[in-house]
């Protein structure tokens, strides 16, 4: 695979960063995750537009977003992964600088990394279900930059392995707020319920698809706290993520949601997700421009 | 300056790590640093015993803490600092995988990296002292491991910076619990105090250095929360950390403390500690042992 690392495409193993650099010493980054369909990216620019808005909570040097279109493109056509379906991350540092917790120089150049991966073959199965375990959240309080410092994150994918499970959905003050990787969704008296948009929680690409397309298909979708205490007694519950799309929860903490299929609204939106994809296909390929 | 990675020691501007790191990737590691006098490391043991403790935490696979006693020598005789005050820098990650949060193979070897530096002029100056604000603690709630997802202490000390002061002093739920990379002590009713080790503050190896000159001195003091609308009211209020070792802070949120000026238990405990590594120094130097 190639990779880009500051102006620079070479081979993945030999891409490398100072031990100077700000990721490595203190996580003090942004990145982002793009699926592309067929070589297309979906959503670039709201991506783009997130990753920004993290650049800019975390004062980093603005990076002019032509860069990522560019290098893009090119990434998915080195690597003859035009016509697949694929995920592109980018990740944006903020540069190389002696060790201090502070601010380097102005003029310090952030670290930009792009580097793309073939979606692995069951990525987008429409069968696909995920169980999930409920944990206190303990991460930082300004989730809604999607950093670097990811190490919580990490802890808590990780106890939900253990547990024999695929997500941790963290529960803040009551609140079950997201999952590590991915965006939630509730069904209660047939209404679409997810978390308002705060700092406790990523504003999801994906989770923005699923309200539009709620809107579109006349389902009731409010934004409004799913309660820890409630989620156990939902209809549905579904997470939605770049990647993975929207995949229905059927079990938490080791019991069935509901009849522990996959529920009726659910299986909707995906439905009405993959019409989106589709049309998306069809259209001519403009995914690259502004 | 000569720097350790992963068994080489080389030019620390050579010193590059993959970005399939997890510690660039996902802040996902730990760090310490040590400050050595004339070369010899001060309370060594303190700090590797909370490397370990870190490591364990994140559950990233044990380095054989001799590893750090070697490396740690040889890089300050290699960089003839065997006679200098200088830190010591230990980082060690969960080693390079493929970009997944959860934990990658169990035989991938940890990344790790040490460095020193000399310690500034300055630094060790009994005559410092520092500003500060008080602001809400925006960080995870296991601060008690010194991970390497530092984005939050790096916006947080960014924010004193820009108040034209050297140090944020965190408060979560009324408490003033810690500065960015400084323990924090109190002086009430002649009475010296500091919050309980716990979650939400690191264990600071020179925090444990003044609760043992207390006592030798008789200097009464407790272990308990040190509450943010008492902070202001305190006779005396310093930090400690490893290399700025123990501070009087003269003004908080551009109040003076008092009378603005460096209180008499701070001063006592100023001096006492100077006359500790003074005596560490005058003893036959076994700094690097077990």
């Amino acid at each position: 695979m190639t990779v880009f690392l500051n102006g620079k495409y070479s081979p993945r193993d030999e891409a490398t960063v100072s031990v100077d650099d700000r990721g490595f010493l203190f996580g003090d980054g942004v990145y982002e995750v793009i699926t592309a369909y067929r070589g297309r990216p979906f959503r670039l620019n709201a991506h783009l537009e997130r990753l920004r808005y993290g650049l800019a909570a975390l004062r980093i040097n603005s990076v002019d977003p032509e860069i990522f279109r560019q290098v893009g493109r090119k990434l998915l056509a080195d690597n003859e992964l035009t016509g697949s379906d694929c995920t592109l991350y980018i990740q944006v540092t903020r540069g190389v600088a002696p060790r201090l917790h502070s601010f380097p120089p102005e003029n310090t150049q952030p670290t930009v990394y792009m580097s793309v991966t073939p979606l692995s073959a069951g990525a987008r199965s429409p069968n696909k279900t995920i169980t999930a375990i409920l944990i206190p959240d303990f991460r930082w309080s300004r989730c809604d930059i999607k950093s670097v410092s990811l190490v919580a994150n990490v802890l808590a994918r990780q106890r939900a392995i253990d547990a024999g499970v695929k997500e941790a959905i963290l529960v803040r003050d009551g609140v079950a707020l997201e999952g590590t990787f991915t965006s939630l969704f509730a069904v209660f008296r047939n209404e679409v319920v997810t978390n308002p948009n705060s700092n406790y929680i990523l504003h999801g690409v994906t989770r923005d698809v699923v309200l539009e397309l709620c809107k579109a298909q006349g389902i009731t979708c409010r934004e409004t706290p799913i309660f820890e205490q409630e989620i156990r007694q939902a209809q549905e519950v579904f997470v939605t993520s770049t990647s993975m799309e929207i995949v229905p929860v059927i079990e938490l903490d080791g019991k069935p949601v509901a009849d522990g299929k996959p529920g009726r609204l659910t299986k909707r939106l995906q439905a009405a997700f993959q019409d989106v994809i589709t049309s998306f296909l069809e259209q001519p390929d403009d995914s690259w421009e502004k």
